[in-house]
């Protein structure tokens, strides 16, 4: 069946749903080595390496001249050589050699992109270079807190990465998607308190005296019994969703356990993203036999979400007539998230609109 | 290679070539349980199930809220809960529950589709659901006749369905398609005489004094002596073809067998369809060895068909160029199926116009 | 991903990229005997077959009836059958018989192609019949030269035909696709010759007393040792490329080693091709396990420009926004030859806006 991308499906009514001055995360800090990775982000398709001295690289992953991607060339000291005609550049993008001439000219330079590693990620700015502020790029110390447990991994995802954003917005789907572990009916019936603080959207579910889920055995804490949970979600920016999580059983000695699951979604496309994901603990952080298990059931209850996710972008994409979508009141974070994410957008186009006044 | 559907190429010279208010069969009963089963029918995906009473249900294949196709939820009693957000739908189409909120709206509702289960097949109303009449079911007593023995199966086809239409309108391709046990020449030599009888297309070819088919020698007719045969088919309605044939051999004893092949052709989409067919007969209805040979050769014969039909449309779909058919005398019977659903079409549409005045 | 094909990073800016008035090599000679072989030749799809003495034939791969391929149909003696509703064409595409009716049109013809064998070569001409002139296809006498030891393959190319021009027309490739074998630095500091000698394009490249390269070690030739080598590459019409070589080493006995390789790009469509390529040599020719490995050797670099050839079309396919290309020395001849493709269509255009006056 051949297929027409339809704008009017993606979650913004339209294209482009992604900003392009943002800070993304572009890769797992572990991906990237000496060997060359390709990967597309933000619909630019780019090469990321380390440099001898370690540093992350991302540079345009195709060679000016005939095409060729970069990524399918080799590695020079610090510097990229193409795997076609041997075109040598720069980790400035600056091209050092054309074999075949005696001369260099400066117009055959690569665009770089700036880069900044906060482990576990590395993170690259898609606007223009002058612009990147590394500040931008929101902290997230759980994930190198030496006292605590982190895991983390990647997916891809064939769906537009606001639908991951949405998707961790809206828990009642825990109940539905991911039922065992993480389902109780509270995630459904909290009405979380939402705000915007400085651009940032805010979500709190205050759980107070609340049966414990089946994965709160874990803590010590038995299942059905009544704790006090806070939950809170963040979005700094489009690329990052930040879940913090306290629980503590009254019942029990009073302890509270701590946890952080971080989501960056990142465009690869507007209807394909990369999804890296994070969580951290404060609780039984060297048990590894736990953490195994632990981390098995992560990884599942996020492959469910990708499956979902990704047959909701199939349905926008095959659906035969128009399409609607029917709010309810668990959207409120998300459909908020979209006018966010529908202003910065809005902002970038009038701002380029100006500069080229 | 990429390729555009160039709608000239459709056997109507452009789409539709399928009406709306029309009964199709969309599944074979075995096929529809107490499972979810997810099929798209006149281009509207559809979700079956059959409720705890045994009747079967047919609904729009997508939650109205986030678009998860409902056929990946779960049955709960005779009601589907979405497996993203759990809504939960009654078999009415209409919502029972929306999780996240103690209100439901009537806007919540999906589409449900009449559905009348008549042996060995499930046949759904894509027209307007007040206008579904059962009694537009041609009827097949030969399938469920408990002197006749049946066997039904289903094959997918990546072809438009009236190119299957045509093909069995068309017997003269019995002899290129299906060289061995179907082929005789006179396959080919006969004109159908061809009638329009209240609408349904009939085509009748009576061979007299003809040498019998290679597999005429399962009734015990020595293949190539004389047999009279009589070949009837009647298109009701562009769902279905009925092919029924009686067999006499005069040499013999003069007794008279009798079949019926009844093919339903279910678009998919305008380029993909539902092949769902039956053959029955009254003759070795209790030899289960011969039965096991003889429908083992009609899938044969069957998927012969589909692989002729699915090379035509992918020439349909990459021919460069203008492409145009040189009609020739055995297609009588199909340009003139082509002509009745263009007109059913085309009444459709004035129908349209004239209500939406 | 949805992708579409965007003309502008075609090689010619546009598309078409092939004129039809001109002879390819549509298939190895040893590809064709008494079954149906079914190719698509500058867009054309074609079936190709030997007849019975050995001639071979070239029609449209469709049958004009039901557009059911011809190559899915059936050999009878010269004759080709449809494998669907049986029409026979004579191989001069005219229409033997319909077997449902008494009569034949004349109108019911299938296109048939020129065709020139030429060992171990298998040419079509896409133009119009009237036109095609045999002493068009260039001679290449070393590939059926007795005292020659010659090899020939075939690899589909997904990348438009000229890609694959450009790649041989810049031998600073060897260097970087091809490190190893082919590799030395002479073959990127050397500046060819360019000439248009009667519409062909030639490019010498002398190389006196110049390093051997590793794979000289084959003639006996110490690699390193200086060798006065002489290339010459002719382009006698966009389908063929004819490089020719002759190495002498001036310390050894002062023998000369002859070498021709031959490479037939055809367009399949605008975006993937056919690569038949040749090899000939004068040296070793008897030598069966050295032929052995210089052929796998051979086979290995052309599989090397094929992927790198496939990448830049998906670059050219995917890359977001527009693209340029930044040429350098060495593609001279490259877009030599695309100045006189693009004559070659231009002129054609003109001529079929002539005679349609």
């Amino acid at each position: 069946m051949s297929v027409v991308a339809r704008p009017e499906t993606l979650p913004l009514g339209g294209a482009p749903t992604f900003p392009s001055r943002m800070w993304w995360v572009a890769a797992r800090s572990a991906e990237v080595g000496s060997d060359l990775l390709a990967r597309r982000i933000a619909d630019r398709p780019m090469v990321l390496y380390r440099t001898n001295e370690g540093a992350v690289v991302a540079i345009d992953d195709m060679c000016p001249h005939r095409w060729l991607p970069l990524s399918k060339g080799r590695r020079e000291g610090d510097q990229v050589r193409c795997g076609y005609h041997g075109l040598l550049f720069n980790h400035d993008g600056s091209c050092a050699e054309v074999p075949s001439q005696p001369e260099v000219s400066t117009r055959v330079a690569v665009r770089t992109y700036a880069v900044i590693e906060r482990a576990p990620w590395v993170w690259v700015w898609t606007g223009d270079g002058d612009d990147a502020d590394p500040t931008e790029i929101p902290a997230y110390p759980w994930l190198t807190n030496p006292d605590w447990r982190m895991d983390e991994a990647y997916l891809p995802m064939a769906a537009n990465y606001l639908r991951g954003h949405e998707n961790v917005l809206d828990l009642s789907h825990f109940d539905y998607l991911h039922p065992g572990g993480l389902a109780t009916q509270e995630w459904t019936r909290v009405r979380p308190s939402l705000s915007i603080e400085d651009g940032v959207l805010v979500e709190v579910r205050d759980l107070r005296s609340a049966p414990a889920a089946p994965n709160a055995a874990a803590m010590g804490v038995e299942p059905g019994s009544l704790v006090d949970r806070r939950n809170e979600s963040r979005v700094p920016t489009p690329a990052l969703h930040i879940a913090t999580t306290t629980l503590r059983s009254p019942a029990g000695d009073g302890h509270e356990y701590h946890g952080a699951v971080l989501h960056a979604f990142t465009p690869e496309t507007e209807r394909t993203s990369h999804y890296f994901f994070a969580a951290a603990r404060d609780w039984r952080v060297d048990d590894s036999e736990f953490d195994e298990r632990f981390w098995q059931m992560a990884l599942f209850t996020f492959n469910q979400d990708k499956d979902a996710l990704e047959a909701v972008e199939q349905v926008a994409l095959t659906h035969p007539g128009p399409l609607r979508e029917f709010s309810v009141r668990s959207d409120k974070s998300g459909l908020r998230l979209r006018r966010l994410v529908k202003e910065l957008i809005a902002d970038e186009a009038r701002g380029q609109a100006k500069s080229e006044d």
